[in-house]
């Protein structure tokens, strides 16, 4: 094991707090295990992505089932029993040897996992019933420990160090794609670890957008009010090769990531100046964010804060324009950030969900106007009692 | 619409060509329909990514059905049914509505669909047989138009481009990450697509890798030979901040995309000389790549390429190390490539397959020695009935 490089590891103090958790979570459902595959549960539970799979039961060690690489799951995670295999077919084998040998329930990640493996693991454990387990996984996740909320802030440094260094890279006639270039490098030296993982199905993201004028009000495939152009049809969303001009919005919409951990943030830019409507709008903007952080405690019910936000935009004047409008109007202000960039609690419509601490939410009033473009602000926030904690710690203006 | 500019569009006759090529697949298995789902294949049957479902009959036109961005989808996809749908629940109604009345037996992407989805899907068509249609896409996918080989040339030009670049960028001291960044930027800036998408659940690509010394030798959770530390253990693959030293071997295994499609390449580098076990040993993958390039035609047995591979490995002393050495082993030369990094067909030990025109695989043969670091080379090519067509059209050594 000599020739892999120690590394940065997942506390075990914290796997064994989240593995208690769910264990907890198990016995309200009756759960007698769950197997864990997907990287982002898998990262969350091991402290590492190797190719393998997490048995956690109701009682005693979770047994680690590593494919590839054994050497590097041993060097990364600091879970006790971590053992090769090479087959499905094993799994009851290697747990038989591990003392477990009555399972009635399992639960699988039966949002993320394809139905070819969900079969093969339905044969494998022949007589057991299946159940989803991912809502307790996504349950658990949601409350983030200090500890996480440590490597969420790492995250928010590096993507501030790119979004400071936007005045001086922004040049009228540069590409979007050119600005995405340089702001990508920042990032990318600043440690951004790359790949950023989303849970659902068929979405994608790949560091964010950089959207000038009517960039910034095209609609999109993905969940989210913004998309721009993108470089072409397989991958129509960001950055495109539209020249940044005069006088037009520049929304920049940053995902930074730092050993697992991402945040979310907007801010937005224009040279020389914005015509007084899209001034006006960002200000509401401003406004928005500053009364829903006040209602961003633990305690509040969700849809409140929605519901308070859509109010505000509209009272202004502006309520058609609130978060996209015709069919890229989308019915959420905030999503929850952590190792996925799609994580609960989320902020929407009719949403009814009581607010706890230590939540991690990407809070997102944006404005958008056909042909025009889009601005507005966005933060990721960790909720407490009273005031919550900025997480992407930087200035909302920067000019 | 005229908010949504203008795209570069799939052509027609591709979409066409496609489609008729599945439902003659369809027929062999005597599917009356297929339902299209996932990213990749809905931009190869449509031309978008938009997100919505495909639904492909054993007659007539496809119905697209889109959630959002209908307007997008309209420009960006030449089929001629596109229509809007809000829920899963309305697919047999739309269906209906263009003639689609007796299915039964449906085809869905079970290879890549999340349980959760084909539960909703099962009770959609309520009564109606539902198999694996994904064996059928693959098998079509695997033959490249000549619009797709033209797609994937332009992506092998970005990725030259970036790979001629590396000899002035890299420095004595600098870090692997910063090395990424530098090329990165410039695969970026020449029109690189960002995602890379690949098919198999828990693989992911960002980029591709820069390993220097050590680095190549370490073993990694995907299925492939080069691993590489990697920013940090929630991303651990690629560039890391080891620095870059004279006498080691710089190798760089890089994915580029373009509009969708896919090549793979790899170079290998140094500063000052390598120690000449090294060199004999890139001497080694050069000869295998000649050797290997005269037996892809159509008519041979991939099998047996592999086989030919690993015996001149063998013969010449560096089967040990050929693709990897102990845990790090891979058993395969090459991979599919096209709208994904993880294609069919591969070269793989006992891939029992023969070769028709117009395939594209990524051959690498690669040389991986402990504590050393790795040697080798790949391209993409693309099968004929003679000479293979190389789609990666940069020189072998770079210095």
């Amino acid at each position: 094991m000599d020739d892999v490089p120690q590394v940065m590891r997942t506390p075990k103090s914290e796997l064994e707090t989240r593995i208690s958790r769910l264990q907890k979570e198990m016995m309200s459902s009756n759960l007698d295990a769950v197997l864990i595959l997907q990287q982002a549960d898998k990262f969350y539970f091991s402290g590492t992505v190797q190719n393998g799979a997490i048995f956690v039961a109701l009682d005693g060690e979770p047994v680690f089932m590593v494919r590839k690489s054994l050497k590097r799951a041993l060097i990364e995670s600091e879970l006790e029993n971590i053992v090769s295999f090479e087959s499905y077919s094993q799994i009851p084998e290697i747990l038989k040897e591990h003392g477990f040998i009555d399972i009635s329930r399992l639960g699988l990640e039966m949002d993320v996992m394809p139905v070819s493996i969900f079969n093969k693991l339905k044969s494998v454990f022949n007589g057991v019933e299946i159940c989803d387990a991912s809502k307790h996984i996504k349950n658990i996740r949601m409350e983030k420990s200090n500890y996480e909320i440590q490597m969420m802030k790492k995250a928010g440094d590096i993507l501030a160090k790119a979004m400071q260094a936007v005045p001086s890279l922004l040049k009228e006639g540069m590409s979007e794609i050119d600005l995405a270039a340089e702001t990508e490098l920042i990032l990318r030296k600043s440690g951004h670890q790359g790949i950023i993982r989303m849970r659902k199905w068929n979405q994608e993201c790949f560091y964010g957008l950089i959207l000038s004028g009517e960039s910034g009000a095209i609609s999109n495939y993905m969940d989210a009010p913004l998309g721009g152009v993108g470089p072409c049809p397989a991958a129509p969303r960001g950055a495109s090769p539209k020249k940044i001009r005069k006088g037009e919005p520049i929304i920049i919409d940053m995902v930074s990531a730092y050993n697992g951990y991402v945040v979310d943030c907007t801010r937005t830019f224009y040279l020389d100046k914005l015509e007084e409507r899209l001034s006006r709008a960002f200000e509401l903007s401003l406004d928005i964010q500053e009364s829903v952080i006040d209602m961003y405690k633990s305690g509040v019910n969700l849809k409140d804060i929605y519901d308070f936000a859509v109010s505000m935009a509209s009272d202004a004047g502006f309520g058609e324009f609130f978060m996209g409008y015709g069919d890229s109007k989308v019915k959420f202000l905030g999503h929850g950030v952590g190792l996925e960039l799609d994580e609960l609690p989320v902020i929407a419509e009719g949403y009814d969900f009581i607010l706890r601490e230590n939540m991690t939410i990407a809070i997102e009033p944006k404005f958008l106007f056909p042909k025009v473009g889009a601005v507005g602000v966005e933060n990721t926030w960790v909720s407490a009692r009273e005031k919550p904690e900025k997480i992407t710690d930087l200035e909302d203006i920067l000019i």
